[in-house]
Order: structure tokens, then sequence, then C-alpha cells
């Protein structure tokens, strides 16, 4: 079944103002809709990351993409890691430019160097959605079938600033309001039970002093229960010794704590440090351990208990069916890490949780903090139940996408002025001329 | 797509009296053919290890086969691991009885412990064969894609006595004569050569002394010259010392030295031996490490540093491609084992090398030794070229069953009187009433 084009289409989307250890989510995130066309007229597709510069890199793997058959991954991947898609060295990155950002993003998927990675992925998935739809399987069905018949989601709480997302005529009612002492964030965590069923949570801390987040986090366990799992993630903005510290005060009340501090080196030594404290809770991480080539130093140094896989920057479905199999063969534990998306990548999440029979924690997802004016799904939104989301059995990824809907996404990415994501820019922007992203900060 | 129908067919057919450390090939080998078939009529096919054990492990599987959709791989092979088809504890093992020799075999593919997993695998073969008839694809492209376009296999040399393979109506004419010194070895290599191309070569050792042994081995590479790569296998059939004695006196002359002693601690003694005499040869295995539970200490031993695969008892095509990576990702080497059998187990072996770009070495394949007259494919015997397969691009494994060539290699298995592998029994009946399976003996 050959492939006879390949449709890219940049978009942006109105997102909330989140923060973290990085910054602010600016009122647009951007994402890039990949789709393969067959010759016989069928149409695969994919979500991935956004921007100018993951576009520009999916266009450069073009003529390895166009004219092959789409089962021809194997050989599609190694002709985009040879020599297709690695952004030319000489070219300006910069804020606002066409390229990467400047900093030495550890933002995970949005590193140069996972550009082969990110590009075979968005095309992969394409490719087992077109496939999918040719033969009237299922996504998990190619992937070796499925071991669940529903995949559940954490809910993802955040600090965050008022204001609702999107600008001008996209501009959107702050349905969520400021949350940034724990009181708020307890009310985040029920409005977002109520709403979506999720029965663990997950914090996005490194924004508030780390007393203030022990505080959250003691009081969403008195909100919640000790039956909830709960997990946070400070983007590696804390020192070991502080991650300890905040370990230790959290001891018992958390199902893992996630890229406390930075580096392999420093994850080890808040495991010994937990450990040594009689804390058994397991340090998870998709900051230090972003790809196969960090897995060996992972797990020989003891830091990193779970990995946070992510398919959009690990190289696609498959390559997380391998990294299951390697974490279980080893005894780690396998969970799944998000970016800001939409319910084209929500799906792909859920075909691959359903074939992957070692992701036994639920996985992060952004989806509740988007907007259905957003969705580019013929069917909308994707729907939740019980904090999880029934696997479609249908052929693909079991979705279509909407064309209009595309073509608005593509009008926001037009208008919306943002060309790459850039979360220090933007809380200088709205927040402190002088912040900087300061990892680790306490 | 469901299957209505499983299918399984005992074959046995000649093998030549070839020497181990294991003891003697009897007259017959045993294989089992597995049939799945589709509502549609469709079949697709699967070859494993014979013999009544392994029948009756397969026959307690069909309640979790017939009915299930063929992608439904995934909740297969939990019903296998969970509760189908491990054989009863009370069971009487014996020679000539219905189960598993009493020896504790470590005779990779024939312990009890493997039995799900080699349960597993032979279905999911048949389930991909007829998956890929069914959809119009070759079996590599249900597993990622093809990465070469042939497959390169091994010369697989054994000492061996005199006689031809089979008994009674079967009884075939010797072909290839006693091997029982180097010069015999190397008359048998040039002769495969020229038969088959083969590029590197492999010696079955274990059998003569261990001085003998390297006389042979030195043969070879005087015969061969020095771009033909060399490996011995002796089956574990020395000591640690041993091992290094021979490695450093075959130093720089191998490609691998594989399963030079038993077990993991023995292994990383002698790798470390090698390299304190500065010999970088790599230890490989198929005997210390023949699952996933055993990688983790492989690799933190040392003593393993190229890992011969067998889809047949490791779980399957899908799982090989899984423990492809995971070598990739530790630097550890990926072979290919083989037992006796015919072309649908190379076949298979061909699909998944053809997908598991990590498989960088020739495989074992034991096909020269086995007889067209017992081939069950169509088209009769795979042809190799330049010592390689080429990979079949048709639907599926790419070959259909010959009926009349199964009935006849099922007659063969109800006359032969075997019921399973029993190589020391064989030496004792052939050789000496004494001789006992002695590992490490030297």
């Amino acid at each position: 079944m050959k492939i006879v084009d390949m449709r890219l289409t940049p978009i942006a989307m109105a997102d909330p103002p989140l923060l973290s250890s990085y910054g602010l989510h600016a009122p647009y995130a951007l994402r890039t809709i990949v789709e393969l066309v067959s010759e016989d007229g069928l149409t695969g597709a994919a979500e991935t990351h956004g921007g100018a510069g993951p576009l520009a890199d999916l266009e450069r793997a073009r003529p390895h993409v166009v004219g092959r058959d789409a089962f021809d991954l194997a050989r599609l991947w190694s002709a985009i890691e040879r020599d297709a898609v690695r952004p030319p060295v000489d070219e300006v990155p910069g804020e606002g430019g066409l390229a990467y950002p400047t900093q030495t993003y550890t933002l995970p998927g949005e590193s140069r160097l996972d550009v082969p990675l990110r590009v075979y992925a968005a095309l992969e998935v394409a490719a087992l959605d077109l496939i999918g739809k040719s033969v009237g399987v299922p996504v998990y069905d190619l992937l070796g079938g499925r071991v669940r018949d529903e995949v559940p989601f954490s809910a993802y709480l955040f600090y965050k600033r008022a204001g609702g997302g999107g600008a001008g005529q996209d501009a959107r009612a702050d349905r969520w309001g400021e949350a940034l002492d724990p009181g708020a964030i307890v009310e985040q965590a029920k409005r977002m039970i109520a709403m979506y069923g999720f029965q663990s949570v997950k914090l996005k801390g490194g924004v508030l002093p780390p007393e203030r987040e022990i505080a959250t986090m003691l009081a969403l366990r008195d909100a919640l229960g000790p039956t909830v799992p709960l997990r946070i993630d400070p983007n590696a903005a804390w020192t070991a010794p502080t991650a300890i510290q905040v370990g230790t005060a959290l001891a018992g009340a958390l199902e893992y704590l996630e890229d406390p501090t930075p580096g392999l080196d420093g994850m080890a030594r808040v495991q010994r440090g937990l450990l040594d404290a009689g804390d058994d809770t397991p340090l998870a991480s998709n900051t230090s351990v972003t790809s196969f080539a960090d897995v060996p130093e992972a797990i020989r140094s003891g830091g990193v208990r779970v990995i946070l896989s992510d398919h959009h920057y690990w190289g696609g479905l498959r390559a997380i069916t391998h990294l299951g199999r390697l974490c279980a063969t080893f005894g780690i534990g396998l969970s799944m890490h998000s970016n800001s998306h939409l319910g084209l990548s929500l799906l792909a999440m859920v075909h691959l949780a359903a074939a992957t029979p070692e992701l036994t924690f639920a996985s992060d997802t952004h989806y509740p903090w988007q907007d259905g004016a957003d969705e580019i799904l013929v069917n909308g939104r994707v729907e939740f139940a019980g904090g999880a989301v029934r696997v479609p059995t249908g052929p693909g990824l079991g979705a279509e996408l909407d064309g209009d809907a595309l073509a608005r996404g593509r009008e926001r990415y037009e208008r919306c002025g943002y060309r790459n994501r850039d979360d220090e820019a933007e809380m200088r922007r709205h927040v402190d001329p002088a912040w900087r992203r300061v990892v680790p900060r306490w």
C-alpha cells in the first residue's frame, strides 16, 4: 500500500496559563498534524509536537515518505536516522525564529537531538492508522493485541494564573481560575475528578517554594483520602538535598516522586537518601531518561524506578512496546508522559497503552486543559469515564479528522504568532521581566 | 478474523548421527506442525519442538485458541501464561513416556519451565502467518518492516558418526560420513560451503578432548582463511579454567566463543580470564541465557556479550524484536540459535531476522543436515545462495504446507517410536552403554 502524499498541518490551540519550573504556558500551544494518503485514497493521521522546527523537520523527511509502502517502517526509520532530517547545524535558532529555542532545553521532546526519533514517531503512528484503516483492524492489534479494555489516566493539576486561553477572536473564558495555594489546588482536583472521574492525581510542582508544595500534597491527601495515588513532578526544580527533604516529608503519601532533581546522579542520590530514611517511594523520570540511550545508566544508577515513556519522542508506538518489555525485564515500572495535546495524540496513547501490558500506571494527560472548540476529530472530544478512556475498537486509531476543525486550527496557528514553545519568555512577558528558568531553583 | 480450528501434526524426520556434549542425535528428530484455520478458510502454520510433551502442551492450549481472533495475541499469551498449559506437576515423566525426560536438561527449549513460552511462540507464528495471508502482507511487515533482503546463516559443523539418518523404510544413505578429527571437519566445512555458500562457520564442540577441538578450529582457520568468521560451541562442556585455556589458544581466531562453560558465574569468569589474557573474543550463550528473566544478571555479570535468541522458546517473533532492542540498548550482540528443523521454522527465522535490525550475526541453522525427502513445504527445500536465504515477499511466511508430505512426516512419527529427544540414551544405545552426559566434562 503505497503512500502517495504527506500532508502537514501546523495548528494552534488555546492553552491556559499553567505554571511549571520551565515558566508559563503561552495562550496557544502548537501541534502538528501529519496525514499520510495511500494510493487507494485512505488517510492515516498522527499528532505531534508543534511549531516551525518540528514542521520543518517533518518536511525534510518527505522524500523518504512519499512513494514508500506504509508497512515499510524499519527502512523509513533507517532513512530518517541516517541522513535525512537532522536540522542543519548552521540553522540559526532563536526565539520567534524558525527552529528551536537557544536554551539548552531539557524539555522532553524539544531537544534538537530528538529530531529523527520525533519525526519517525509521527510518521509511524500515521502509517499504523493508515494500515489499520486499510486492513480493518485497530492499531492495538497491529502492535500485538489488546490487554485492557480501558486506559486509566491521572488528573494533571497545575498551579496556574487566572485568565483564559487564547487571545483575540479565540479568547476563551477561564473556567478554572487562579490556583496558587494548596486550597485552590484541592478545589482544582475535586473539580477535575468530578468532571473526568480520575482515580489518581499528579501535581506539576516546581512553582512554589517546596514547603508550599509539600503542604499542597498533604492537603490533597487529606481531601482525597489515602486510596487515591498521588504524584508530584517539579520538573527537576529541586537540589538533591531539597528533594530528599520533600520526599521524606511526603513519605507514604506518594505513588511515585517524579523528576525531583536534574540528572541521573542527582536522582540516584535522592533515591538512596529516601531509602536510607526508610522511605521506599520510587523515583520516576521523563527528563533524565528520554531515550533508550539513557536506560542502562538509569538502571545501573538506581535513580529511576519508573520510566515515563512518550511515544512522540521515544520513536513511536512499537518502540514503547520494546521499552515495556525492557522495563519488565529489569523490574522497572512504566508510566506515560504527556505534553499539551488534542484527541489524536490521546488516541495513539490509548492504543499504545492497550497493547502494552507493562504499562501499569495511570498515564499523564493534559487533555482536560484543552478546549472542545479546538478539537480536530469528527466526533469531537474523546470521552472519559471513571478517569479512563475506553479503547476504540474501530479500524486504525478509531477516529477521523474534521477538515473544518483542522482548518480552523491552522488559521489559529497563522494568527497566533507563536512558532515555538518558550515558557520562559512567556513568564518574562506576563509575570517578571527578569524571570529566568533556573533548574534546580531550590 | 476468528480462528475456528487448530490442527496439530507430530512429525519425524531423518537426522544424521551428530554428536554433542549432550550425546548423539537419534535417527529421527521430532517436530510439531501447528495449523490455525480461520473462519474464512485460510490457514496459518508454524513449526516447533516435537514429541509427546510439546504436542500435549499445545493441545492443552486449544480452548484458548479456537474461537479467538487471530490478532488477539497478547490475551492469548495471558491465558496461556496464567493457567493453561503448564504440564501437570504429577505427570510422570520419563524416557519413552509422554512427557519430558527426567534429566535436568539445560537443552534450550526442552525445559518444562519453558512450556508456556514455547506453546505461545508456535501459536503466535501460525497466527502471524494467518494474518499475513489474510491481509496480503509478509510476516516481516507485521513485525515492523524489513531491514534486509537476505538473511545470512552460518555453516553448522558437527563431529559425527558414520551412518545415514532414519531407519527401516526411511533409511537414508549417509552423504556426509564420519567426522571425528580435524581433517574430516575441514572436509565437511568445505563441502557444506560449496553446497550452500556459507560465509561463516560454527563447530558444535564438546565432543573430543579440548586440544583436539582447538586443533580442529585452527585447521578450519588455515583451510578457510582469516576472513571467514569462526565459532565453536561445546554446549558448556568445559570448566571455566579449561574454557580460558581453549579461548586463549584460539585468541584472534573466533568471532565469538559460545557457551564454553555452564552458568553465568562461570561464563563471567571465562570472559574475565580471556580479557585478562588480552583476548577480547566475546562470549555468546543460549544455555545460560534462555529467557528475559536471565538477561539482567547476564548483562551485570559481563559473561554474555552475544545472546543467541530463539523465537521457539523465547516467546515468539515479537518477543525477539523486543530482545533485539534490549540488546542494542545495552551494547549486547544478538545472534540466533537453531534446533533440528525443517523449512517452516527456517522461514519464520528468516522473517524475524529480516525485521530485526539488531541481528547482525549470521544465524545458526541445522537445515543442511535435514533431507529434502522430509521437507513439508509445497515448493520443497528452502534455497540458499551465498549462505543466505532470500526473504520471501509473499503473504505470511511465504510458503504453503504440502499435505502429502505432512502426512508422510506423521507416518514417520508414528513408526519411529521416539516420543522425546534423548541424546544421552542414544549415546548409550549406540556408543557406550555406560555413557553419561557430564557437563562440564573437561
